[in-house]
Formats: structure tokens, C-alpha cells, sequence
């Protein structure tokens, strides 16, 4: 077939050619694709019907729908428009965005804050931004795609870290040769919910000359009664210590940043390429999210009715409580946590999936979140229907925790 | 100073540590600033006037203001809240993405749409999707930063084209050891404003088995009668042709996708790492950036004005009109660019600014967008004002376009 335009002068309406077999790239995606079955580890698009119960959103505390929210996002349409029209150094940055980064300083207790559109890119800018050939970094073996991707792109040395092992951490940072270092670190981690040891490795960092960035992306609006866990442990505005969170999850926006002085915000503005070549964050999720770190920051109660469901979600289950919004239960195999959840969308009920290869352990789990403004009683219904599901799972005992 | 947290109980509220010098980031920090500073290169965010003439914006249509845009917005806020809660593999995916990619398909004459939280998570991740040891990049030397980042994520060896130059894009592929192959462009380049020889290229990725990725960021809404270059010269649906967009542009609100055929979206949907592991496209940008694609397909008469208004800058500024949204003026240093910008500012008149390392040649522009829905009378009066500023610029003639 020949290619359509290849000579034929250009029509009003081309005619869109049916799909044909076009020779390797069509082979290598079939190939994939058939590997990925074979795997049992075909990933699917399913919409979220309308009524669900949805146990499985990152919206940890239900701010996405808080009036509030909606209302500050209402009225930043109405003033600006849908978009921000322009990346922040031209014409994209609005007075919003400043407002935003004002009250993500306020929440966090960091001198300077810069907003991306994803916590996606606040990671990746960050971090390609400080790596050079002469920094190393340092990695948790549990960091997420985003920070991964970061050091990727940062062309900076790499080095993984055994997870939360701050010996390790700073036997790399002492024998290291390049003269700057970063260690990149989550705070609370979304699989286990196990928290990073902030102190001990901040006084590793200090002691070796490193920045310690930590993801809080699971950490705001969860940890700290929602300043997240390095304002907890009294490290926020430490000045070797910058942080980086997303507006997608707790504050139930869209977006991301990073935190950290004066000076390294300054520095992301003049380099980190996925905040100068990319358009502004909108409008709406702007607002809206500095509306979620303001209630989140006056409302610490909140937070503790987060952890309150998290509590009986655990019981209910008989899993060991989770220190972060997400409880997990482990199921036997990948194809079992699959059908499982689709057992329990059938009865109305959302939860998520973990499995490889998104797990640091090969264990599949269900993924359960009950957020801080979900009724009890809501709730209490939906652990009785994960009960049955999980009860007649076949296949061997589920594996401790 | 003794890092707070160290050993210390952890206070209530724990006091923000004054910033110090803090050993060698800061030092580095500070290095680095003061070379940009040398150079003249440094870049401020400033916050864009409520009250001024924005020529500088990419909603080259106008749109992200439209009432039936905004009105979409507002529906999807009511119906969805600010945000879509989770990664599109878990519970984030809304009817409303599924609307949007059928759109997007409509309007570009694409087979298969994925939407991203961004134009820059769409390039890196098709890029890191389809890249591997065994696909050769060869990559446009004008090529967005983006696509450099996903070309440079996907660990495929990379060669750079010379700009638009099909017979060395050619001999790079003719000459190549990997199987696989893959060229990237932009169909309308923003800097110089000139559109990729599509067909020819074509013609070379299908003798040489290769796919040709074709960003259409400055394309959609401004080539094609709005449905971008790819779709004018006949190339949509081209099953060895794949395209990349970004909702921020000509469609006012944020985001960002690929087009191409059912088996790519399948495997982006499971390799594609920007997108499994981020947060789906806020509900407000996803309905908003549906309305805008709906508008632009059935109205090609803005897209006409939009070209009407970019020949009525090119000529009442006395440059070569580019076949895009952007016109650019070029000026003799960065220095100088910056300067009349800053003159412009004062007037209550916002342009763009191209320098160095933003422009492939080296040379400063001014950088003019007028869009299609702008009064002639108010562009005309701001067009008075540029031309006053550039008549006063200091330093040696313009350099020729
Ligand atoms: C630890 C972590 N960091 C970063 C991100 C990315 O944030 P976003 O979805 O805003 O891109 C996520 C999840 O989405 C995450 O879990
Ligand atoms: C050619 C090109 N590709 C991709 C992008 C990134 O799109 P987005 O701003 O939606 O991330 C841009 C500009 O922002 C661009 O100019």
C-alpha cells in the first residue's frame, strides 16, 4: 500500500487509511504485548463507574470534592480561563501560582517553593537540575518511577541504596569521589507504608556534605497531622534537606513541587528543563490545591480521621496497621489480587492493585484506602464485601505480612 | 548549627531553622547563579498583570477563555471534583479521559488517543515506551526539550539530524545496526516557525522500516485548518506515523497526549511509565480540552483569523511571516531582547522572549503571538507600541530574518 501523501496532491479530507501490518514496529508491539499475556501482566483501562464505593484513590483525605476546594477552583476559572497559556518564565505565571507556593511553604514550613504541573515533573526537575558528572546520587531501592527517572535523566553517577538502610546510604556518600551528593528518599513509601528514618539519615547527610531530597507525595496530608513526616521529625528548613510532594493526592489537585531555600529555587527557574519547557500549571488545580494546604494546615483533625479508618480497615482485615493512608493486603499471586478486585468492582467496590513489577517485593497486595471524610458505616459495609472476597480466594494461604 | 531533629524531642510545632550557609550545594548554588549572571542569562519569573495586552500566550486560538470551554470546565468540576484521584490504571480513569481521546482522535483523524498530564509526560513517555538498546533515535536538532529528555529516558541510541535535513535522517537510518527505528520532529517548529518536510520524511521512514514520531504541539490549531500538519499533508492514520500533542496550547488548558494506532495506546497503557505512574489529567483540564478539540473541528474559520492576525503582525513589523502562531523579531543581543520586553511590560504590552539555550541558532527574538480572537484594533494599537520599542533599540541593525 502506498503511503497516503507520499505523492498525490493533498486532498480536502484525506481519507484516514485503515490500519495495516507495518512491518517491525507492528511486530515488536504484538511480540510485547503476547509477552505481557503470557506474564499474566496485562495492564487494562477501566473506567471508575459512577457509583462505586472507591477505595483505591490517592484522595486521602476527600478534599477533591470538598466544597471549598471546588469553590476556590470555580472562581480561578472564572478569573483566569482553563489554562495557564504559557510556560511560568514567559506569561504563565499568575498570581495564583505565587499564592499557591506561599501556602505550600505555610503547610511544609520551607522557606521557597516552586510548582510544576505534575509531582511527576517536580521530580524529574529537581533532580536533573542538581545532578551533574561530579554529584552522586543516591537512591533508595524503593524510590518511585518519577525520582528513578530523574536520576536517569540528571546524568548524574547513581547509586541504590538497600531500602531505608542508612548505613549503607552512608558508606556510598564516604567512599564516593565526586564531590557533591544527593540521597533521594521518600518519606512515607506507598507499598509498605513504612516511613524513611528522616533523622539518621539527615545527620549522614550533614556529616558527608549530601542533600537529602525527600519525596513527600504519601507523606502531606498523612504524616506530621499533614505537614508531612519532615516537618514531624523537625527537619523542615533544615538547609541540606529540600522536598519535593504532589498536589494529586492528599490535596486533591493536579500538580507538583519542590521546597527547599531561596537559592535552590532559584536555581529549578533557571534549569530544571521540565518546569522552563513546559506550560504553567492550570489555573483550577492551582487554587484548588492552595485551598486543600490551607485546610489541611488549620484542620489537623483531618488527618487524624485518616488514620482513624486506617485503623479499622486494619483491624477489620487483620493486616498490620500501616503508618500512611494506604493499607495493603498481600495476595497469593498477581492473577489472584486481579481477580479479586474484579470480584469486588462487580460488588460495587474500588479498591487498587499492587503486583509486579510496581512492587518492591514481588508481593501482590490489594490496595485499600479509606479516606478521612468517608462515612463509617460506608466503609464498615465495604470491609464485610473485601472479607468475602478474600475468603474465598483460592490458591495458598495468604503470606504474613 | 545543630540540624533541628537531630536528637532533640520533636516540638509541636518545630521552629523553621533560619537558612545558613549550608557547606557545598549552596556553594555550588551560588556558583552557578553568578555564571548565569556573567552571562546574562538569568531568568526571573514575574508575575503577569491582570491588565495588560498578552502576545506572548500559545492559546493561539484564544479558546482557553471561551465561554463554551470554561462552561465544559465547570461541568466536569461539578460532576468530578478537582482532581482524578488516582493513576489511570487504578480508579483514574473518568468517562470524561475517554471522551477526550475520542475527540482527540476525531479531530486529528487518528486511529487511538492516551492522554497525559502534560505535552512533556506524552513525548517522554512514548519515547521511553517505544525506545531500547535495539531502537536507533534520530532525533531533529531543533527538537524540543522534551523529546530530547524521552529519547535520553529511553536508553536507545540517539543520533541527532540536522534540522529538517531528509537525506542525512536517511543515511542515519540506512546505516543503522538496531532493528528498530524511530525519527522525531515537530511538525511546526515554535523558534523559526517552519513546518517538517512530513512527507518526505515519511517516505524515508517507510523504505527504512522506521516510525516517524510527529510533535504537533504548534501544529494542533494552527496547521491543517486546525487539525494540525500531519492530518494536511494525508499522513493521519499512516500506520508508520505516530503523533505527540499537548492540550495547552491552541487548546487552552493542560495536558498532553499520543496518537496512533490500537496496539501503540495498548502498549503505552503498559510501558509508558509518565503515565502509569502519575496521576490522571485533572477532570476540569480533560473537559475542557475536549470542548477546545470539538470547537476547532468545527470551526475552521478560527484558525483562519488566527493566520489573518499573524499576517498582519508580519507585516506591520516588517518580518518574513512564519506559517505559525509565533512571529518572531529577531534582536541583536539577549540583553537587548530582554530590555525592549521589559519596555514592552511597562506599556501594558506582553511578548515573548527567545534566547539562548531556548533558540537553535543563537539569535534573540521578540516572540509575537496574536490570537485568532483578538480585536484587530487592540492588536493593531499594541503593534504601534513594539514598533516604537524596537525602533529604539540600542546596538547594531537587526540581523536579517
Ligand atoms: C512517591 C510518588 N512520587 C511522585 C508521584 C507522582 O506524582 P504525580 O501523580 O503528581 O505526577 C507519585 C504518584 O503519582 C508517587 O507515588
Ligand atoms: C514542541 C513542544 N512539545 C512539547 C511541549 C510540552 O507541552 P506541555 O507544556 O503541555 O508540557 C511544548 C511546550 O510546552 C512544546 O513547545
Amino acid at each position: 500500500m502506498a503511503a497516503p501523501g507520499d505523492d498525490a496532491p493533498v486532498p480536502e479530507h484525506p481519507a484516514v487509511p485503515a490500519p495495516t501490518a507495518a512491518g517491525p514496529l507492528d511486530d515488536w508491539l504484538r511480540d510485547r504485548r503476547q509477552r505481557r499475556e503470557e506474564a499474566g501482566l496485562r495492564r487494562r483501562l477501566r473506567t471508575l463507574p459512577g457509583a462505586c464505593v472507591d477505595l483505591a484513590s490517592n484522595d486521602y483525605l476527600g478534599l477533591s470534592r470538598d466544597p471549598r476546594v471546588v469553590a476556590a477552583a470555580r472562581e480561578a476559572l472564572d478569573a483566569h480561563g482553563t489554562g495557564s497559556r504559557a510556560s511560568r518564565l514567559v506569561t504563565g505565571t499568575l498570581g495564583i501560582h505565587e499564592v499557591l507556593e506561599r501556602e505550600l511553604c505555610e503547610l511544609t514550613g520551607q522557606p521557597a517553593a516552586l510548582a510544576f504541573s505534575s509531582g511527576y515533573a517536580a521530580n524529574t526537575g529537581v533532580l536533573t537540575a542538581l545532578g551533574d558528572a561530579d554529584t552522586l546520587i543516591v537512591s533508595d531501592a524503593h524510590a518511585h518511577a518519577s525520582l528513578v527517572d530523574g536520576a536517569r535523566l540528571s546524568r548524574s553517577p547513581v547509586r541504590i541504596a538497600r531500602h531505608s538502610d542508612v548505613a549503607h546510604v552512608g558508606r556510598l556518600l564516604a567512599k564516593r569521589s565526586e564531590e557533591r551528593a544527593a540521597v533521594v528518599v521518600e518519606s512515607v513509601y506507598s507499598v509498605w507504608g513504612d516511613h524513611a528514618p528522616l533523622v539518621e539519615l539527615a545527620a549522614v547527610c550533614r556529616t558527608e556534605n549530601a542533600l537529602l531530597l525527600v519525596d513527600e507525595a504519601h507523606g502531606i496530608g498523612v504524616a506530621g497531622r499533614g505537614r508531612g513526616l519532615v516537618h514531624e521529625v523537625g527537619l523542615a528548613g533544615a538547609p541540606h534537606v529540600a522536598v519535593t510532594m504532589t498536589l494529586s493526592k492528599a490535596l486533591g489537585a493536579q500538580g507538583g513541587a519542590v521546597l527547599g531555600s531561596e537559592a535552590l529555587r532559584e536555581h529549578l527557574v533557571n534549569t530544571a528543563r521540565p518546569f522552563i519547557f513546559d506550560t504553567a500549571l492550570a489555573p483550577t488545580s492551582a487554587a484548588a490545591a492552595t485551598e486543600a494546604a490551607q485546610i489541611i494546615r488549620t484542620t489537623p483533625e483531618l488527618t487524624d480521621r485518616l488514620h482513624e479508618r486506617a485503623r479499622f480497615v486494619a483491624e477489620t482485615l487483620d493486616i498490620a496497621q500501616a503508618r500512611a493512608a494506604v493499607q495493603s493486603v498481600p495476595v497469593a499471586t498477581p492473577e489472584a489480587a486481579v481477580r479479586a478486585a474484579e470480584q469486588l468492582r462487580a460488588r460495587g467496590i474500588a479498591v487498587g492493585c499492587f503486583r509486579p513489577p510496581s512492587v518492591p517485593d514481588g508481593i501482590s497486595r490489594l490496595r485499600i484506602t479509606a479516606p478521612g471524610n468517608m462515612e463509617l458505616q460506608e466503609l464498615s459495609d465495604a470491609l464485610t464485601r473485601i472479607r468475602e472476597v478474600l475468603a474465598g480466594l483460592p490458591g495458598p494461604e495468604l503470606p504474613a505480612r
